[in-house]
């Protein structure tokens, strides 16, 4: 393999948006550009077709007992647009004040070359290491990974006989302090709509006579949350799994106060988030937001008009253990239950996902039935990062959501290690997208050391 | 004056849309047709320029002794699209099933030509008719009367020596039973904008720490009634007239039911209008309605954001006594006590018109110094129309607004009688506007006797 940095360039180069079917040939370019990649490093690939965008299945397997590690990446990523805030055009990665600027630097070409890079080295020294490799790189995970539960259905058995997953899809508060991520949140989906009258109404010859949707929607919407920032759907915490105090001892090692983060957010105030600080709100705390509403005149001043429709596109961020079916149905039914009369009622029930948690070993929670080779992961990667950056990583949950960790847990058993290269320099899915090069370098020994450590558990 | 039914066509012909300068020739037309038929009836026409759509102000006038009345009407219309929905074309009447379809016909191009061929007969038979006529016809009804102050500071003191106007731009159930509106609803706007953090958010990173506007909107718009559907906002019901018994009795002689209509309204139950009933409520009530709210993702689907900004559009409608200087602040204030920290709140004081209510003679709250020529046109009206239509005419309050109806009353001391003439079968601001020619045939001949009937007085 070529300097990592020029790989990485080279990579970038290739639009690979795979939500715009403008951008195919850079989806073609940057798939077997990859594949290239995987080849040089001894992988024998496999080209997954799919509905969408195929799939590269690549594997480097020795003797059913050495040590299997899954490495997850996507070869996709966010539209650039809109082009003109860009410093340099996204598809020419340039390099400026150490950092590499492009689309997809960061999310998630960056990190896939840091792991390629780092397995070159190593099997360089070590032609023969006693490690089995599975590497799923797909090209949908910009646009919710569709064609993975396919994928699932007939890869899962050959998965399962992994023993663990090695990802790098989350983020790290700075180029120094490296996270591991040990949850993502699950995600709810649904968009309640309300038909009052069958037509917009003269809100003065009618207006009293009739429930405006607009009002009806709010008021649903309103009843949703307690004062305190809680939300008021019956059973919605039942399932939800405590803050550990060892994890609050981890946040408090975060390197961010709620006086930066509040500048950061640019707000006067933080949310009232049900007892929680904001910083453990957005990492412990399941939430309802309402993404967006509308109903009635939209332009400008005022038109004078009884409504007849109004909507409102809500999604929760479900923490583990809960059930997003369960949950769905929970807010579905307040919903139904807090409809006044004279409003007709429909919902879209939207996507869901389950949350995902894995407790590093040596913890009080931590599972008795925990397998040895990802407790042994899990100390080669504390060590290595620790050595590596100066500092032990900070074992933290995410408020984001990566639907298909949960599902590589569900459908092959394989838990993750997720070591977060992101940092909030790094403008994933924005203009500027960058890398850090200084964070690229630490990354790629760090995991040489990983990868090693695991071959030898 | 030729058949009354051959000059409406005329009129209408022009396509006289005020809101849209592509229709100046229409204006321009429609402008000097009136002018022409009011020349041609003996009145002095001054056309009164303005800094849009001249105002035409007619004038006979005979000894200072005589009775004075001011004619209202306007010869402006609305927009005729969508096109495609009209069964013939809008601005080329056609008469079918009794009916003369075109817009303008009723709104308020009929019910002008009612007055004027009126006004032709009584003149034909008596042209020494001892009745001062003042006759305002305005081009900007349509877009809220902009030029109407102005004209007020010119001419106020001109028109404040009539005793009373007689307008016909209000409805009426059917072709059968005339209402005399007592009371037309004042108006408040303003609309609410909240921001909350900078820009938009990724609800997983930042869900929970935030307060999402949205939410903040639809708590706080939702704060804004009370579950018996009153208004909840501290000192909105102060000055609110009472209904009086003599009202809710004009009221049962409506013919509408309640099941007709909530037929006509097609939703499954009323509002809760605050111990009113619902054509009590559209008519004796004060509204605080929500025209339009927006914010966040509009598109199909979901987006995970935490939008930065929301807004709503809400329109009051006052009943008499009521201030809308005072309620609209009444409404700012609790609007900015509810805001939540977090949220920068932003208010768009829209335009205020004050209720209008005249009280008929022989109540029992009619004001002690109801002007004598004002109860004895009253009567007038009640006789002329109750022998003409075989019904006495109804006496109600009406839900929608004339802010221009006011302002006579505040500027000039005027009191109104407005005598309706459009049914809902009119479809007034919509496709297929028409105008019943049974109508205008006996409405012609009610205004002919009350004229015959004031100038006496």
């Amino acid at each position: 393999m070529e300097v990592p940095l020029e790989s990485l360039k080279e990579y970038i180069r290739f639009s690979s948006v795979s939500t715009d079917s403008a951008h195919a040939q850079g989806m073609r370019g940057a798939r077997a550009y990859a594949k290239k990649l995987l080849e040089q490093l001894g992988f024998k690939v496999e080209v997954v077709e799919t509905d969408l965008h195929p799939i590269l299945l690549a594997e480097r397997h020795g003797s059913p007992d050495w040590p299997h590690v899954v490495l997850y990446g996507h070869y996709d990523v966010q539209p650039a647009d809109p082009f003109s805030l860009w410093t340099d055009k996204p598809f020419e990665p340039t390099v400026r004040g150490g950092r590499l600027y492009g689309r997809g630097a960061a999310d998630n070409k960056g990190p896939t070359i840091v792991h390629m890079a780092a397995l070159a080295r190593v099997l360089e020294k070590n032609p023969g290491l006693r490690l089995n490799i599975t590497y799923v790189i797909e090209g949908e995970e910009e646009i919710g990974s569709p064609s993975m539960s396919t994928f699932f259905d007939k890869y899962a058995e050959r998965l399962a006989k992994a023993d663990f997953m090695l990802v790098s899809d989350t983020g790290i508060p700075n180029t120094e302090q490296i996270v591991i991520t040990t949850a993502l949140r699950g995600l709810v989906d649904l968009e309640i709509k309300l038909r009052g009258p069958k037509s917009d109404l003269h809100s003065g010859i009618h207006g009293g006579a009739v429930y405006n949707p607009l009002q009806a929607l709010m008021e649903i919407c309103a009843s949703l949350h307690n004062p305190d920032g809680s939300v008021n759907v019956p059973g919605f915490y039942d399932d939800v799994v405590p803050v550990f105090d060892w994890e609050r001892h981890e946040l408090k090692c975060y390197p961010e106060t709620l006086e930066s983060y509040r500048q950061l957010l640019d707000v006067s105030a933080f949310y009232p988030a049900n007892g929680l600080s904001p910083l453990e709100a957005v990492r412990f705390g399941p939430t309802l937001e309402f993404n967006g509403i509308g109903g009635g005149y939209q332009g400008e001043g005022s038109k004078t008009v009884i409504p007849s429709e109004a909507f409102a596109k809500i999604t929760c961020r479900l923490v583990a253990n809960q059930d997003p079916v369960k949950v769905q149905k929970q807010i579905i039914d307040v919903v139904h239950s807090r409809c006044p009369e004279g409003i007709s009622l429909s919902i879209r029930e939207g996507g869901i996902a389950e949350a995902y948690l894995v407790v590093p070993p040596d913890r009080p929670n931590t599972p008795v039935d925990q397998p040895p080779a990802l407790a042994s992961a899990f100390r080669a990667a504390d060590v290595a990062i620790a050595d590596q950056f100066g500092r032990v990583p900070i074992y933290l949950r995410e408020g984001g959501s990566i639907p298909v960790i949960a599902d590589f847990k569900k459908r092959a058993g394989l838990d993750a290690i997720m070591i977060g290269l992101f940092t909030p320099l790094d403008n994933l899915h924005a203009p500027d997208e960058s890398f850090s090069l200084e964070l690229m370098d630490n990354a790629i020994f760090a995991f040489e050391r990983i990868f090693e450590s695991i071959a030898k558990s």
